[in-house]
């Protein structure tokens, strides 16, 4: 039934998101699947989130007692949602008579740095987990924390957990991390976009950091990042059901046979044009300096040399910051030789990812003629080794994604 | 405002309940009310539990997976609650400028045994509270926890958050364990059946703990033999006002001068008469011994001696037991002789309660006689050096409260 595990006995590291552990049902059915997998042979940690929607209430529960809460007290608040799910967990095991012992990310040995909300793992002990292992327990694991050399409790911040059970995977020398959640895995593009989506078998952990970028929201760069650095196979796959999922790993040869992996749209950008710059050295670098300084992360970029010494500058940020980026952009008119916003204006970015790419020539040309057969106008580019993005109009998002799905072929097996 | 601590200098330990934390409105009047005491040049810790209901939320969440939840995963479920609350009043105080840190009932240093779910404490260190209080912080302890010797997280059962603050003021040697909850003080009589009752302003731990075991419900038995046993002093106070509410302490000599203190109906009693028992020596005991490995605790006795050489035996349980009680008397039938349990009766215990009673004759005279006069049967009577109290028909239990309150001249200062 589990694949990857029925060939040979493994530790398994299996993480458990927030649906997954919603509700006392849903609770028994992960209890099921772990306890098979024990029954399998394997040896298993289990990393939990908090039941979805009790981050969040915590959160606001916070803020309605004041806008900025302290972070310390905030990280102590936040991991109260996974000590409930840890106790759950392991009570649904033992009551199918399945050993099983929940510990805290303290308890597992889960050292971060100091920064709260949004710690760094710094160590990783494991605490006694060997040897609960070793004396046939499952061993639960609080997702999303961990203790710093204080002894205070931090948080990871956003994908916590998913970077929680990475992580717990390499310092245990786990055989595969397995990511439960409620998609099947990774697919060539958004089912409920192009309805010929098909979940991919195999991934490099590059392509997956570039579709996380380019808005493909399975997964947090993060954690990605922290298993292509310590060499941890993981798998996202669904809780909901017991077909494998998207394995993810180093690249391999067979990959590169795959030229586009996935198409990812991020209809979350706001396209900005500067105009009246001065056309001088080191303008953009002193807007890009301003921005960066507060905080706002510019994605693609364009720069058009105008007429009488004055230039353009257009460029993406996320919708979310282009408040702040207009704000900070208007106070630093004077310093930026009186150069004003012209305008924002919504836009989709539209990627192709692949591997592939890097030993393939040609991509570039199927990419722009699938776009210009479907007569949608290109904004801004920008391209990296293994992938093309392109910024278009917002409302011609969803129909660029399924023209150039087809163009890579990506239906087809 | 707060009458006792703003003669003087003092270290001052607060506990608040479930409902006093239960929403963001009544935490920011918590930590104002903290904040003040902080102001008026106290030193406070405060103990806090979890927000009403969610305790029996995560209860009900572990018993719909089993209804037998191993208890040590319990303990590490049920903590969740006071986790939330701990970091809930902290911030809420970062938000009106005080300082405060929080710590769970393990960073307080709060020692138990290894009884999980119902833990006794063996020890408490404080850890680093009394630096954290020299620099100017309050300390957010969470109620209802401890940790054993093996560093795992445990529970001390019902009314637990009131003994981690009253355990809390003895380790610290607070001058004072304020006791918030959603009640003033402790009356002479439950104002919802006497309209006249008071609220007592001082009593003794003696008293308490004869109105404890007589049906009032403001503090469980457990933490007034702590306070007792460690003297120390604590009040029960509203969290909803500023009104002074009940010090509870050692007699003092004052208090003799009031004879009865309260009086206090327990209306959840069952009587049990078992018939046809040889009248011999040891039956009685046989009985209560019966009783007693079923985890069924008698309250009144009377036993009638029958003809034959048969003998009757009435005594009361809590109604809650009373199931248990029939089914292990049946059983036990052949061993008492062919005893049957002949009738279950729910009843009332009414009691007078007062240390004065000690060094006043005519309590009983009193008590009884006002009974008599308002034609109140009684079944069964029990007495201490400080108590007085029957079993009567549960119909006329306000009543019988009613006519002993003003019996005893409750009702003036």
């Amino acid at each position: 039934m589990l694949n990857f595990i029925e060939k040979t006995m493994s530790l398994i590291v299996q993480k458990y998101g927030g649906t997954s552990v919603g509700d006392p049902i849903r609770i028994k059915a992960v209890a099921e699947r772990i306890k098979s997998t024990v029954d399998a042979g394997n040896q298993v940690v289990v990393v939990v989130s908090a039941r979805s929607g009790v981050t969040n209430d915590l959160i606001a529960r916070a803020k309605a007692l004041t806008p900025t809460p302290d972070e310390r007290e905030m990280d102590s608040l936040l991991v109260a949602g996974e000590q409930e799910t840890i106790a759950l967990t392991a009570i649904a095991l033992h009551a199918i008579g399945q050993k099983a012992v929940s510990r805290t990310g303290a308890g597992a040995g889960i050292k971060t740095d100091f920064a709260h909300t949004k710690a760094r793992i710094v160590e990783i002990t494991g605490g006694d987990i060997k040897n609960l292992l070793d004396d046939g327990n499952v061993v639960i694991v609080a997702g999303f924390q961990g203790v710093n050399a204080n002894g205070d409790i931090t948080t990871l911040g956003r994908g916590g957990s998913d970077l929680s059970a990475v992580a717990l995977a390499a310092a245990l020398k786990a055989d595969i991390c397995q990511i439960y959640t409620d998609v099947d895995g990774i697919y060539t593009a958004d089912p409920r976009v192009v309805s010929t989506a098909r979940k991919i078998n195999e991934m490099a952990y590059d392509e997956l950091l570039e579709l996380a970028s380019s808005g493909s929201k399975v997964m947090q760069a993060r954690s990605v990042e922290f298993a292509r650095k310590h060499n941890v196979i993981f798998e996202v796959r669904s809780s909901f059901n017991n077909e494998p999922g998207t394995i993810v790993k180093t690249e391999v040869s067979t990959m590169e046979n795959i030229v586009v992996s996935g198409v990812a749209v991020d209809k979350n950008q706001m396209k900005i044009t500067l105009v009246q710059l001065p056309d001088e050295p080191g303008v953009a670098a002193t807007v890009f300096a301003v921005l960066g300084k507060a905080g706002v992360t510019v994605d693609m970029i364009v720069q058009n040399v105008g007429r009488a010494g004055k230039a353009n500058l257009t460029f993406t940020v996320s919708k979310d910051d282009s408040a702040k980026a207009k704000e900070v952009l208007e106070k630093a008119s004077k310093e930026l030789g009186g150069a004003t916003v012209e305008s924002m204006t919504e836009i989709a970015k539209v990627s192709a990812v692949g591997i592939g790419m890097r030993s393939h020539s040609g991509i570039a040309a199927s990419f722009f003629g699938a776009l210009a057969r479907a007569g949608i106008n290109i904004e801004l580019i920008t391209t990296s080794e293994i992938k093309i993005s392109v910024g278009i109009a917002l409302a011609r998002a969803d129909e660029a994604v399924n023209v150039l799905h087809q163009a890579f072929d990506l239906d087809k097996k």
